[in-house]
């Protein structure tokens, strides 16, 4: 049998029921991922399974550091099959790893691909591979479109023009296409001088001069309603923990020109500029009905020698430890009162922190909609069994997991999207276990089959009311 | 078969022999519950379901607010029948929720219906559970009685002048009542008006003036002895951390002095306010030899919208993540010091911290009693079977699962027993997965047997010493 | 069935095969305990089954304690029988504690006996275990050779001349003795008076004054030679937390001359001397090729009576919660920067932190070898199923479980070494369930027999580079 078969991680018959006939053929919502817009347009055709798989992905890169792979085969200037070759000699050392299972899961779902991935099958699968990447079906659209992939959503700067969106819009294909509004690095005052280059590159994009805190949020509202109008319904924020210091307005205008000249802010400072900077930004998802995303717990770039060498995202980032509960109820509560608070989605990345996260989610609900707060799904370091279970354990014990906006690829990946067929087994797996060992009545399975198709289709499709 | 039916949650021929032969008869130590005495003195009789089931119910509001409610059906003035369609709504989206189990354990266990609730069960379950409201058997007293309940011991503010529990005493109805010791709201110096109409109270009920710190203490120590002369035999502490910064008694003194004259004390005054306070709290329960409870890590009042709109306890707490391992120690080893440590139980409400809690309870025992630092059972937010096996399992791992004194409801609700069951229908089956799997000896049956005893029953009545 | 039969804990068929064929008969490597190099030099005979067992454990004293035994049967004055009749009556109580296993492991291994230990069965094995102690087969060195003990590694203070471990070099016993490097107390300028005289003792076996930081260097650094040239393969740090402020070199000779003068330096001054002295010993162990390994999280001596009492190490130690990942990454970071980053295993003892900790790890691995960066294995409150679950599950996830250097015994006890069995099943264990379930493919079973052996034997062997 092979390893990836029907009923992969389908342990019970429920599971197998609820997969088959309820999950399995619904379209994928992948509301946040990393794909690059111009790769989309331009209907991207990869050079190799190298490029497409090891091009980008620094949870391969860190596997084959771990594994003793010297750099030159990694980010290095090894050839195309050496790298290969090198990642197919890491892979039977990645059992019990994510990429284990979806490196297989690319291999059978996209390539057709059913033997296990090692040094004695490399060769044959690299060649089988590359020759089928060099066909119109594996070009970028192709392999969106095959995974039934209705809507997507990139990840995008206030400062982007969003031509690539609007070329795509352009030349329909079948998969919606949108951009999400991440506005970090308007946010990222620690840095004057990267941060004055940065405020020159969106003042160029608005076509006016940013002399101050107000001008700036002057900008981003335009931007905000341009972003609206390509579509955008969602923004994101990557935080160290949630930003909640009390401030007066005059504070932020001194702060923002002390950065105008180029001076370091102090922790205080920096603090206070963050505070009022997110709950500005939130107030504009409130007022345009967006939903907010806050991505919380990353610890980044760590490494700074290879920071030097290789840049950001190239696998140096770790999981966070900082306490978030009561910035972030302070945080959530500051909206609340004013009634500014947008639709929210919470992501925590360090596991220890799914029960914070839920329990602040559900602190604010105000009935406005189902599942108006979200816990989001396991994210990054979680994207994984483990993760996921625990994401929606904590979800289930303490809020409604019917209600769960459910699975995101995060991904910089054209032929990422079995993660969601991932996502959905281990869902349906978890509800199977339940019903067999009684904690779910069987009686019910009607209740649980549309639990399903919510979960993976239906909430998504509702909450981010994508026009 | 019914959902919930004879060996719900016993996934095990073990599980079941445990539970049937030896959990399932045992009367019941409810040591810390929120049932409000003088409801129980007038054998409260409830209007319907929905004054039972929603009246006070937060755990069951905020599943509401989740599920799109709007407040009007859950705290607000829709008539009761609207109120529990919209809660029978609800139900179906709860699934994985304890709600969604304690739901229909309560169904069962009181009303006798075994059909699940949801909107097209709503009417006639409304109507059938409204008849038997009416009866005398559905009346406060005899729902407890109807449990096996052995001892309830309610929640109690020094101030409190005991007059409903001296009703319940001199007409005792099968269940024996007791106070419980709370003083939260003699350490709640952080608001000085509040604190000073506190204050008057209790100086009122002790007939004296209270003019310092002293005096406060010397009040509470009166009406400590006033509470253990009725049977108290348990305090109750809820707090975010524990407090034990240094002090001297003058700068308590002082700090005392302040808070009389209406200013809001400093973070670093109101640490050590409270850390004096705890402290000389503890030596009079160790003195009078009763248990001392702490509750840590709830963030309460969190949303300040409906906290003006609604108050306290109605849905907006949540789960803190403060340090509790440097103060928690210094906390215990002050007394220990003194040969001041009372029998402890800590709980905390974060689920990552139940090893560290479990830890620091094993470093105070001192072999005067079986079991005198406890690991308090799975609490609020951790109250369902995750919450509960990790605290047995936390507790296994760092010390000893067979001295436990179980489960508590501390719920409002004169229906929230089946709890109880639930607990031990969880603790037989976590048993009987070791007995099956090898890890505990199916030669030791007999022990097994008693350790099931003693935790549902035989520890908590050799602990707590009611008279 | 005997409780301790040959597939105890071994729940698949696929567990079963993975144990008998390849972890069972491998040699063991412990390359961290806490043996003491004499007792093993002068091969120790033990008095009784007393001073083997409840001599030096505190966990068992824990326990003990927990189970309401007075100090005098524990660590008091009463006789060896009256002490281990006590053991026995705890025994029973100490179910689904790790105890409970170590103890019929131990009983079964070691002595051939298969009764479970309680009050009824105490007399017998009683006088059976100390008529086996006093034959010549169960004397301190025949113990270790018995269980297949390749090589141990002690833990030895710098200032420590090693007499001990060259006396067991010279009468070789069939296992390889080695020292580790463990200079805690060289970093423990806390306490002035304490650390003046370790100090003399430090100089003296050097054979130098040492009056600056400078000199304390130099003499570590001839001290580190000279355990090299003894086999030394290893060192060890116990730690609270990371320490990495920043500082400058005079700054630290100041603090280290405030010390030398009696100062108990302040809070910041002893974080900044903790960041230097750690810094400097990790270079050390870079440039002589070692591995070091950090031992992080605990709070010791929290019952300041009991430390009076009886010292330290006598089960008054608890779990820490600090935070950890700002101040380790930066720690590794400034290591790596210079590229003086040793092989290195961080150990985590708040299981909360295995995923921070194994992220952390894979932020430092450079390709120079696999699995340089290491979690290291579940350890002393972590030490039992449950730990162990959660350190592979975190390090599954997160990085490669192939890499894993495996289990150590951490352990003062000449008959611990049934604890690399209780691993190698619970390894197994993992393993089959993974198999069984889908989730790793049975087509590799070779491959993951490979992995077991290499988990249990060939990585220690392949990372320590024992000589």
């Amino acid at each position: 049998m092979a390893f990836i078969h029907d009923d992969f991680l389908l342990g019970t018959p429920a599971a197998r029921t609820l997969f088959h006939e309820s999950a399995e053929g619904l379209p994928i919502i992948d509301y946040h991922c990393h794909l690059v817009p111009q790769m989309i347009a331009q209907n991207h055709r990869f050079r190799d399974i190298t490029e497409l798989w090891l091009g980008g992905d620094h949870y391969k890169w860190r596997a084959m550091r771990g594994n003793g792979i010297p750099e030159k085969y990694i980010t290095g200037t090894a050839s195309s099959w050496d790298k290969f070759r090198k990642w197919a000699e890491t892979v039977p050392y990645t059992m019990r790893n994510p990429l284990y299972h979806w490196t297989h899961l690319e291999l059978t779902r996209v390539f057709g691909i059913e033997e296990p991935l090692n040094p004695g099958t490399a060769r044959g699968i690299y060649d089988r591979c590359n020759e089928m990447l060099a066909s119109e079906e594996f070009r970028g659209q192709a392999l969106i479109r095959r995974f039934g992939v209705e809507t997507v959503c990139t990840t995008d700067d206030p400062a982007d023009d969003l031509r690539w969106h609007k070329e795509i819009a352009g030349h329909p294909f079948g998969t919606t296409v949108l951009p999400t509004w991440r506005p970090d690095k308007a946010m990222a005052i620690e840095d004057p001088a990267a941060y004055l280059m940065y405020l020159d590159r969106l003042g160029e994009v608005a076509g006016r001069e940013i002399d101050s805190y107000a001008d700036l949020m002057d900008v981003l509202r335009e931007r905000h309603a341009f972003f609206a109008s390509m579509g955008c319904r969602l923004s994101d924020h990557g935080l160290e923990t949630f930003y909640a210091a009390e401030y007066k307005p005059i504070e932020i205008e001194i702060i923002f020109k002390k950065v105008l000249m180029g001076i370091v802010p102090s922790p205080v400072d920096l603090l206070k500029f963050r505070s009022a900077f997110l709950h500005d930004c939130a107030v504009m998802d409130a007022e345009a009905g967006w939903v907010q995303q806050f991505h919380v717990g990353a610890i980044r770039n760590n490494n700074s020698r290879m920071m030097t060498r290789l840049g950001p995202d190239t696998g140096y980032d770790a999981i966070h430890d900082l306490p978030t509960a009561a910035s972030g109820h302070r945080f959530l509560d500051g909206l609340a009162a004013e009634d500014k608070l947008a639709k929210t989605i919470l992501y925590c990345l360090n596991p220890k922190d799914f029960e914070v996260f839920a329990a602040m989610a559900y602190t604010f609900n105000d009935g406005s909609c189902p599942g108006k707060m979200q816990l989001g799904s396991g994210w990054w370091f979680l994207d994984q069994e483990d993760g996921m279970r625990r994401q929606m354990n904590a979800l289930s014990a303490l809020g409604l997991l019917s209600r769960f906006v459910g699975m995101l690829t995060d991904s910089r990946s054209f032929i990422s999207y079995p993660r969601h067929e991932y996502f959905r087994r281990i869902l349906c797996n978890l509800l199977g276990e339940d019903i067999e060992s009684g904690r779910l009545p069987r009686s019910e399975m009607d209740t649980i089959h549309a639990m399903v198709r919510d979960i993976c289709y239906n909430n998504a499709k509702n909450y981010f009311q994508f026009r």
